[in-house]
């Protein structure tokens, strides 16, 4: 029981709560705690986000799709971390991604309800949340402000950093060739030629069909310094 | 004081909340009332966001510049509506754009730390607040999920609608051609091309320094519908 109390104080949203306070909450609310098998699918693209779900333990894989090109990225979370907070409210409660146990995993669920309920129960807890869903929605201002040589790569780093999230690792983006030049409005000879760059700068590994990020900080790095 | 708490009761995040609980609120709660003369600045980039700002009459320019470019977004806002929501918390919590009172305007502060108290005291204000959050930072991701030709057109209505809001009017995008051109990642010629067919198709009109969008509708359409 210790080790799950300091599990639950290390989540994005639980974060600066006090000790007594948080048994007081699991006192009063329904926390379903849920054991998923590795290669089991958590959550699927368009599902109802009728809980929030934190990883608890275990790496969860989360990829999304463009929507009508064969393009997806795909990123790693593991705990303590959240699925998906900016779905729950807004304009699409359904999420836009597929979430797949990498690892044996286990995965708090709190329903809305009664999630509503811990944000006004506690300042620091509707803080958190207000953080969070600011700071995603801050992200795409800062980055297109931030946008200034219109190349290649600090496009393809616009996006990549858009669709995943802080703290995510084996980012992966799996593509066909034409579809990426699409969207990115390019020659295959441009895709190729700006791919290459990148890996010899070691932003990524790639072939003709995927591109492997090294690292998010390096996409980010990018996106803020180019000129 | 009939037209003033109808006035409240139409604010995006006030929305459904019951007249009890808004005169309830009113007593409660400091609310300044500030008057703005015509072309005064309301808000300068890089302020602070110590207070929830309402426009509750009047018309409000907001204008927000590239980092390292000379290429400037702007837009009307008209009361009522909300000024920069997303800055009181996340990241950062100072202002990206300029506000000027483009008519005389009455503008609506609340405190940050009042704010918070409003959003505990009822479900309402919470959900709005919320929402309107959990909205703003789902654009980004299922804007780009949409993204599919590339088309200089496709990027343009990308970067217009992530810097402006949905009900804003008169958007303006001021700029030198050499620093557009870098944003996008183009040529001149292409470049010329694109907002030749855009002004063909009724979306804009624009000259060597200045891009006048007619519908933000449109440049929406553009991004949902090319492919």
């Amino acid at each position: 029981m210790e080790s799950m109390y300091e599990k639950l104080m290390e989540l994005p949203l639980f974060q600066g709560v006090s000790r007594d306070k948080l048994s007081e909450l699991i006192e009063k609310t329904p926390f379903h705690f849920v054991k998923y098998n590795k290669g089991q699918q958590i959550v699927s693209a368009n599902d109802n986000c009728t809980h929030i779900r934190f990883i608890i333990s275990g790496d969860v894989r989360i990829d999304i799709s463009s929507t009508n090109r064969r393009v997806a990225v795909s990123e790693t979370l593991s705990g303590p971390d959240v699925i998906g907070a900016d779905y729950l409210f807004g304009r699409n409660t359904f999420y836009p991604f597929n979430a797949t146990a990498l690892t044996e995993c286990g995965i708090l669920q709190i329903v809305k309800a009664d999630f509503i309920n811990i944000l006004m129960s506690d300042k620091v807890f509707l803080f958190n949340m207000l953080n969070m869903l600011s700071r995603n929605s801050q992200k795409s201002t800062f980055g297109i402000m931030a946008l200034s040589s219109g190349s290649i790569a600090e496009r393809l780093a616009f996006i990549v950093t858009s669709l995943t999230q802080k703290g995510s690792k084996d980012i992966k983006i799996v593509y066909k060739q034409k579809d990426l030049c699409s969207i990115l409005g390019v020659q295959r000879s441009s895709l190729i030629h700006a791919l290459e760059k990148m890996n010899i700068d070691g932003v990524i590994d790639y072939t003709m069909t995927e591109i492997k990020v090294n690292s998010r900080e390096a996409l980010l790095e990018i996106l803020h310094s180019e000129d």
